[in-house]
């Protein structure tokens, strides 16, 4: 049996978005910027797309720009918006359990613009605190970017709440010359919970095909209208003159489908995934012992599912579990091979010794109730065999001691990110 | 009959291309980065990828990073060597026939970054003049971007001369703390003609998978080794940390495929290309009065055909051809939908009342015979069509005088492409 549990790392394309974008390959080739009947029908297709995709998130097409993958649309959300408003202010809001895309886009303009940002503490569910949050809002922000939820702990932030506090600042001081924008990471989260950005209220929102088993390669930003931002990819009049490149019509077409196919049976798929979810974090714990859930549980994603297993490495449980069929992850898809603790897991307090033994389950619409019984069945053996060849585990045993091991190496986004 | 001559702006995929990519859709659908089985699959084709499309061009693949599109990879090129380097030097040069996303790239460093930079003219032919190219370079230059072809008049520029004069340029001042780095846009030609990077001795070379029938949304960008680039999109570590973003895996192993087919059979090609292109350009003046070719008569692509057809409107000419089922362009891919004379042909001299009146046939290797026949079947009635309802020609029968009515407004960048 194969049971594939790494959904926020990729995702198996829906046999019908593959049907809707075949004929584009080899058939509708054309350039959607060329005025002949092949680039007319590109261009149509392109345009159906944005409109499947504004449906989803409830925004006008025009609020949508199509980027290459997730990581695009928030250094072009980020750096977009810091250029383009750099005159008013240098100072972003974000937190600390973001994706690299943003931390690492946060260093891009602290380094080669002067910008100044504070990275948000979050409590040890992953959530933003409120109060600390009121008080990194200076005169000077221009932006805050908080993730909707977290790829790898599932927390759901509370970002209609810190919207509101944004828009009520942003109307206290009457000469302030700017007003600070939201934007929110949505990859993890779009295509998995209801998200409207209208209900929101959030200025930037970053979601990806890959979550609604769309195509790799195409990812989009929901930029509402009048919110300036200055191009990454410079270069030709594509995507009202805001992101450069030939349009990439065929991935564009799987998107739009996906889109639709992912709002028409969202809350369906939603209360599916949050029963086999509920199972994993119910059962797990009742057939092995010292597993801890990580993430929040109720304010949570409801495809995720992270335990941190006591006295083992999380990177032999996926290798032994890899060999029963099951795929999963065991740390955020960018830093996977990475042994170090994730900046996630240290930044919600989960102790070094504990969190390296951390496995992220990831389900997906098409996660079934058997492929759960059968991970299930495998995980307790994996787990038993691995301890029992663990010198923490038997010092443990021997004295009802834990050994700690692992230093606790200070994080740092250039070390880890980009050698 | 059908008759696709607008290759530059995007080609029909290759269907063993396809087929090599169908089964990344849906069966190996893992994140390169993942380390269980579907994982290792993914990056397995990743890499071989990499390596197909280095042996294209001669490069370790190593050398090679994979980006969204060719426009990215130019402003990879550019913006990532500038930021590298710009402590040591803000100074770079360019040429005015380059495609936007450097011409525009160029203005970002300007406008964000206080870089200077000059833009060499071209001769008639589309030709940088070796002693102005001379002349340009200076202690602070950093970097020379200039294309190994032009998409749009087909003329090839004297690259390895170029790069010797840097060389050279190199070598004579000892106290200089920079060594100017030469960028060439390929991606007009790569695939084409024959592109060796270590013969043409470049730094930084752009390349797309379009030009190599493969997919869309899929590029490259080669970096010799140990040329430091900052990069545009930061996250996590793929890519050797040089572009963040989740791997495209469906379209990295398009483009493999693609530039495997591509290399072997590049002289045939080449060689089938050129005959065909060089019917059209034999066969249209003999049947069609006042028309003229744009570009340089040798040294160019063999898959380019530039006319400017006197008295009448490019726009007008593609929509009647359009009708016949011939799919041309009236401009650069960009730029297709204004009827200003492009940047291009106003840069080699073309009369504005003339240059209106262009039409770009980019041939394949999928070309034939028959359609070219076809071609030059029909272009002659469009043209007489247009001639006798045109008032420019009307006067010109009457008096044997021209009437000029285009005013010759000036070129800029932004005007032209940021709104």
């Amino acid at each position: 049996m194969k049971v594939y549990l790494d959904n926020h790392s990729a995702t198996k394309l829906d046999p019908e978005v593959l049907d809707e974008m075949l004929p584009f390959f080899s058939e509708h080739y054309g350039n959607a910027q060329s005025i002949h009947d092949l680039g007319v029908k590109a261009k149509d297709a392109v345009e159906k797309s944005r409109f499947k995709v504004a449906q989803l998130i409830n925004c006008g097409p025009e609020e949508i720009i199509f980027t290459s993958c997730g990581s695009e649309s928030n250094n072009l959300a980020i750096k977009g918006v810091a250029l383009a408003y750099k005159e008013k202010g240098k100072h972003i809001i974000t937190s600390a359990i973001e994706h690299f895309s943003v931390l690492n886009s946060l260093e891009h303009l602290k380094k080669f613009f002067g910008f100044e940002y504070t990275v948000l503490p979050v409590d040890k569910y992953g959530v933003v605190n409120i109060d600390e949050f009121k008080n990194a809002l200076r005169d000077d922000t221009v932006l805050v970017s908080i993730q909707l939820a977290n790829s790898e702990i599932g927390t759901i932030q509370p970002i209609k709440k810190l919207v509101s506090i944004v828009k009520e600042f942003n109307t206290q001081k009457k000469e302030r010359q700017i007003k600070t924008l939201f934007h929110t990471d949505a990859v993890a989260a779009c295509g998995i919970i209801p998200a409207d950005v209208k209900e929101l209220d959030v200025d930037l929102f970053s979601l990806s095909a890959s979550q609604l088993h769309g195509p790799k390669g195409i990812a989009a930003l929901y930029v509402r209208k009048g919110v300036r931002i200055i191009p990454q990819i410079d270069g030709g009049i594509q995507e009202g003159g805001r992101r450069a490149g030939t349009e990439n019509v065929v991935c564009i077409v799987g998107m739009g489908k996906a889109a639709e196919i992912t709002k028409q049976k969202l809350n369906e798929n939603y209360n599916k995934m949050l029963l086999l979810r509920d199972k994993l974090i119910q059962e797990v714990p009742k057939r092995v012992k010292y597993v801890y859930l990580n993430g929040h549980p109720v304010e949570r994603l409801p495809n995720n599912v992270n335990f941190s297993f006591e006295f083992i490495e999380g990177e032999s449980i996926l290798l032994l579990l890899n060999q029963k069929g099951i795929y999963v992850s065991s740390g955020s898809a960018c830093v996977s091979k990475t042994l170090k603790l994730s900046h996630v897991l240290k930044s919600i307090g989960v102790d070094p010794a504990v969190g390296q033994g951390s496995i992220v389950f990831t389900l997906s619409r098409y996660t079934t109730q058997q492929e759960v019984d059968y991970v299930l069945d495998q995980i307790t053996p994996i787990i038993e065999r691995l301890r029992s060849i663990s010198p923490l585990y038997d010092y443990f045993l021997k004295t009802g001691q834990r050994m700690l091991t692992t230093s606790d190496k200070s994080y740092d986004v250039h070390e880890e990110e980009q050698n």
